[in-house]
């Protein structure tokens, strides 16, 4: 990822058409039933493209964890470190989490659960620095929610528990969509409004104290 | 399922061995790189006997969701039609909910996390009654607790949102520990209770008004 983001924007096009094929795959055939060839023929494009930017599958998966954790951590930090009291922070961050799923699905779906054990274990050790990379840009991520959730609860906003223990459930009511939603034809951005609108409020009941809702 | 059900229960505890080794394999494998040799070594058995109960590993994954939801519906069906208000025989049905869900883990996480699509794609036609069978019990099951949400509703007690809004987020917050959650070695009984503890709390703050927490 630092390589991909060092060099020129114009660079980046042809991994990030790449990247989305794949995770699109990824998503609807499984990480194992999804081949080079199949990348290559979603994008109309020769398996040579594909190898001439990764030199195997497992590459293009781990760079699906980076690029989307990446773009999570770009547009929520802004938020994080903007103004506002931590609860509306927290608010908006949970907000922006949930139309970033909603948006971007198939990367976020392979994002926010994680890198599999089987895909790990069907690796072996040739790719421990990009799952290393991953779980840091993880922690780092869930670290933005936690310093805002801490924050929270040492003004007497949040409910008084560690926000490593608050911010699993918060996360969960939220990243649970890329469990449950499907695109549906015929959905509106009203109607993608209404889901986030919808989880974002239980995610804040939940970490809210009574007094402060 | 009703087959499995309809013998004595004697007859139930071969299969029972075999959809819980193959639980473990589909959790730590994923379900492509799970065989049935592999099943049978977990066991300690040898691939006849595998073969002896099922036809093949598809059925024996569908059959792990059958009986993991089964036993969902068995241990909550009785809470939900209980005495008690409606937030306190929600509460006790999440409380069991997770409780279920981390003593079981495998067998749970192939359950809540549903049908895999690529799994679907894969054995085509041939397992639509165990899918339909599979797809019936799921929705049950989130019945039951809409239903007690929809009564909590309609006594003002719960946030005046559609059931079925307010079920996504609730599930979600309970149900993403089979995401992040690994049992540890020196985990003890009330390591897990807190989690329990911890989860239920959140969802049911998520799901209450104001006024009645």
């Amino acid at each position: 990822m630092t390589k991909t983001r060092a060099t020129p924007i114009e660079d980046d096009a042809p991994r990030r058409e790449i990247i989305r094929a794949a995770a699109e795959l990824f998503m609807d055939l499984g990480y194992r039933a999804t081949s080079i060839d199949a990348i290559a023929e979603r994008m109309g494009a020769t398996k040579g493209r594909v190898y001439h930017w990764y030199g195997s599958k497992a590459e293009i998966y781990f760079d699906v964890q980076i690029n989307a954790m990446q773009k999570l951590i770009d547009l929520i930090e802004p938020i994080a470190r903007g103004g506002g009291t931590p609860r509306e922070r927290l608010e908006r961050m949970a907000r922006a989490h949930v139309d970033i799923l909603l948006h971007d699905l198939p990367m976020q779906k392979v994002s926010v659960q994680g890198l599999e054990t089987h895909v790990i274990s069907s690796t072996g050790t040739r790719h421990t620095k990009a799952m290393r990379d991953i779980v840091r840009l993880r922690d780092d991520y869930e670290q933005m929610f936690c310093e805002v959730i801490d924050e929270g609860t040492r003004q007497g906003v949040f409910v008084d528990l560690p926000a490593r223990m608050l911010s699993k459930p918060f996360f969960g009511a939220l990243n649970w969509l890329t469990i449950w939603y499907r695109p549906r034809r015929l959905q509106t951005e009203e109607d993608l409004e209404a889901i986030a609108e919808n989880l974002t409020g239980f995610a804040m009941r939940g970490i809210l104290k009574e007094q402060e809702r």
